[in-house]
C-alpha cells in the first residue's frame, strides 16, 4: 500500500507532525496506555531522549519525569552501570541458540534476593509473567479458579484486559472477584470458589488508576494467605508495578507474608524488555510441566542489564533513597496546595505517588494541574500512580515544585 | 533464599555444570522451546557468543547455525548495520514516555512494503501478535469462533499452547479444528462455527513439528481468503515464523491472496524482541477499539533495528539469497543422503529446511545424524524446521555438508 503523506503545515510542532502521519499507519495513532490522547492537552505523544530524571520530547522540550516510562525506569534513564553491562553482553550476542550463562547468574540473583522464591523463570512482558503465573497455579494444584480483586490492572490479554473489546466471556470464565483489603469480601469470593480455588492473585498494593492508593493490610495479607494454606492453592503476589520500588526482598516481605509465586517485569532490567516469574518449591513441579515460551525471552542483554540493575539496588537502597525523593515531593506539593487554598488528597507509597484533587470527578483539576506543571517542565500524571527513580535529586524535587506551584495556579484559575 | 551450590567436578564441561546450577534455580533447568533436554544428545544448553552464521556455545564449540535462534535471525547474528542502527537509538533512550519517531517510520515501512497492510501496531512476543489478531478479529465481527489448524504453532498462550498442563476448557472454548490444505475440512469448520465466525488463523505454510513441512495449496489459501469474504470474517496468516523468509511483500502475495491481519514477529528486528500487527482498513476501527499494550512495546531500539532489517531485506533479496544457500544445503543432503545408501524425506521452503529419515517413527537416525553433524560443527535439527540467513555464503553450506556427512555415517552405523 502506498503511503500517503498528510499535508502539514510549517508552523506545526514535530508532535504534530508525527500524530499526523501516525495516524495514517497505525490504528487511532497510537494505542495501549503510551496513547497522549489519555493525557492532559498539552502532553507529546513522541520523545526524543532521556537521560536521569529527565525525558526530552521531539520538540526539544525537556521534563523531570514522574512517569519513568510508566515504571521501567528504576534508576534512572541510561543508567552508566547498566548501559555498560548490556553493551558488554550484546559485543557478544543477545538472542542465541539457547541462554547463556547470565540466566543462571539472574536466577541466582533473584534467588538469594527473595526469601519466597526458590527458582525463578523469564520473559518479556509483565502479562507473560502474570498469565505464567495462573497457568504455573492451574497445572500445581489441578483446580481452575483465580481469585482478583475488582478493578486490578494484570496485565492486558484477554483473561485480564481491562477492556472486553473482542475479548469472550470464556476468558474470564473462572475469575471470582474481591475487593482488595476488604477480607469478608476475600471470605466470600474464596467460598464462592470452593474446591476449585487455584490461586489468589493479588497486586503488590492496590494502584488502580484514578483512585487513591492503598497499601495491603496485615489482615488482608495475612488472610489470603492463611486461605491459600488451608486450601493448598497458590498466593500469587503481582509485583509487576511495584517491583523493587517498596522492597527488594519483595514489597510483602515487610508485612511477614511470602507469596508462593511472584510475577516481575517493568523495573527489574531498568528498561530493558524482560519479566520473570518466581516461585517456591511447593510450585516447581508444576511449573517444569506447563509450557511456555517466547523467542526472546532467553536475550542477554535483558538479562545483563537486570544483574547490573538487581546489583545496583542491592548496594545502594533504592527503595530508601526514592522514598525520600517521594517524601519531598508529597511535602512540597501539601504546602504548595496549601499555599494555593486547593484541596488535595495525596496516598500510596511515596516511591509511587499519586496526587489527586479534591471535588474533581471529571478530574478538570488533575488536568489543568498536570498541563500547567508540563508547560514548566514536570512530567505529572493526572490519575495513574507515579514513579520515583535513583536518578531524582533533592534539586530535581525542588525544580518540579516550582513547576508544580504553576499547576496549582492554573486550578486556582479555573471556574470551578 | 541461600543458594546451594552443587559440588562440581573441574573435569566437567562448563556446560554441564551451568545446566548444574540451573537445575537448583530454575525449574527443570530449562523451559520452553530452547529447553537442550528436547534436543539429542551433545547438544549445549548454553550459548556464549554468535556472528554472522556461526555460533559459539559456553565451552567455545563454534557451529554453523541452521537454528538461527529458532528464527529471530535473518540476516546473521550481529549484523553490522543492524547492530550500528540499534546502537545508535539506544544512544539517546529505548523506552521512554512514550513512542519514538522510530515508530512512525517502521509502520510507515511496513505499510509501504505489504501490499495487505494499511496499518501497525507493535508488541514484544509472537504470541501478544497473534493474539492481537483474534482479539481484533472479534472486536471487528463482534463474533467468537477462531478457526486453527489441528497441529500448528501460534504461541504458547492458555489459548493457543500446544501443552494443555495449567489450561482451562474455556481458554479454547471458541477454536475450531480444520487439517492444513485441506478445504473439505475447513468448509466443515466453516460450517460448524455458523453465524459465530470471527476469523481464520493459519500458519504462513504448515511447519508442524516432526512431519514434512508443506506450503499451502492455492486452493487452500483461495477457499480461506472466500470463505472469510463471505462471512465478513477475518483472514489471519501468522507469520510469525515464515515472515520476511519467503516473500518480503507477505507469504501469500504469490499466491495472490491478501490477508486481513498478519502476525508478525522473530526476525523483523534480525534477533532484537519486537512483533507486530499488520491490518488493512477493514480492521482499523476494531484495532483502535481494543486495549493490548506493554511496558516495552514501543522501546525504540528494536524498531530501529527492525527498520534496518526491512530496509536490508528490500535491497538485498534476503528470500532469493537464502533460497539459493537452502538449495545448496538440501541438494548436497540429497547427494550425501544416496551416497551413503539411506532414505530421507526433505520438505519445506530452502529457506527453512526439513529432512526427515524414512522409517524414522523414534527419531533414533535423525537424532543420531545431528548429534553427529553437531560434533563436526554443524548445528542442524532433526524434528523442527531448520532456517537459513543471509549470513550463510556458500563455503558455509559445503562446510556443514562435510558435518553432514559424518551425520549418515551415524545413521549407516545404527543397529536398525
Amino acid at each position: 500500500m502506498t503511503q500517503h503523506i498528510a499535508r502539514l503545515s510549517e508552523t506545526q510542532t514535530a508532535d504534530a507532525m508525527l500524530r499526523a502521519r501516525a495516524r495514517l499507519v497505525v490504528p487511532g495513532g497510537m494505542w495501549g496506555h503510551l496513547n497522549a490522547a489519555r493525557l492532559p492537552e498539552g502532553y507529546p505523544q513522541f520523545f526524543a531522549s532521556a537521560e536521569g530524571c529527565r525525558v526530552r520530547d521531539v520538540d526539544g522540550r525537556e521534563y523531570i519525569d514522574f512517569m519513568c516510562s510508566w515504571g521501567p525506569i528504576l534508576l534512572g534513564h541510561r543508567h552508566p552501570e547498566v548501559q555498560a553491562a548490556a553493551e558488554a553482553q550484546a559485543a557478544k550476542g543477545d538472542c542465541l541458540n539457547g541462554p547463556g550463562e547470565v540466566m543462571v547468574e539472574l536466577a541466582e540473583d533473584l534467588v538469594a534476593m527473595l526469601p519466597h522464591a526458590d527458582w525463578a523463570m523469564f520473559q518479556k512482558n509483565g502479562g507473560d509473567a502474570t498469565t505464567s503465573c495462573v497457568t504455573i497455579a492451574r497445572a500445581g494444584t489441578g483446580r481452575r479458579k483465580v481469585l482478583v480483586a475488582r478493578g486490578s490492572y494484570h496485565g492486558a490479554l484477554p483473561w485480564c484486559s481491562p477492556s472486553v473489546a473482542g475479548v469472550t466471556a470464556e476468558d474470564r470464565a473462572h475469575l471470582v472477584h474481591f475487593e482488595y483489603n476488604d477480607v469478608q469480601s476475600l471470605r466470600a469470593a474464596i467460598e464462592e470458589a470452593g474446591k476449585d480455588l487455584a490461586a489468589i492473585l493479588v497486586t503488590a498494593f492496590r494502584h488502580d488508576m484514578g483512585r487513591d492508593l492503598e497499601l495491603p493490610t496485615r489482615e488482608f495479607a495475612e488472610a489470603a494467605r492463611a486461605a491459600c494454606d488451608a486450601a493448598d492453592a497458590a498466593l500469587i503476589v503481582d509485583e509487576v508495578r511495584a517491583g523493587l520500588r517498596l522492597d527488594i526482598r519483595g514489597s510483602w516481605e515487610a508485612l511477614g507474608v511470602r507469596p508462593d509465586l511472584c510475577a516481575w517485569s517493568k523495573a527489574i532490567a531498568n528498561g530493558y524488555a524482560l519479566a520473570a516469574v518466581t516461585g517456591n518449591d511447593r510450585f516447581r513441579e508444576a511449573a517444569t510441566r506447563i509450557f511456555v515460551t517466547g523467542s526472546f525471552w532467553c536475550g542477554t542483554v535483558a538479562m545483563a542489564a537486570a544483574r547490573a540493575t538487581l546489583r545496583i539496588a542491592r548496594e545502594t537502597d533504592v527503595p530508601g533513597h526514592i522514598r525520600a525523593m517521594g517524601l519531598r515531593l508529597r511535602v512540597g506539593l501539601a504546602a504548595l496546595a496549601n499555599e494555593h487554598g486547593i484541596a488535595i488528597r495525596q496516598s500510596g507509597p511515596p516511591q509511587m505517588p499519586l496526587m489527586l484533587f479534591e471535588a474533581d470527578p471529571e478530574v478538570r483539576k488533575g488536568r489543568a494541574f498536570c498541563s500547567a506543571a508540563l508547560r514548566h517542565g514536570a512530567f505529572f500524571h493526572p490519575q495513574h500512580n507515579m514513579f520515583l527513580s535513583s536518578a531524582h535529586r533533592a534539586a530535581d524535587i525542588d525544580e518540579a515544585l516550582q513547576a508544580a506551584s504553576h499547576g496549582f495556579k492554573a486550578v486556582r484559575e479555573l471556574d470551578v
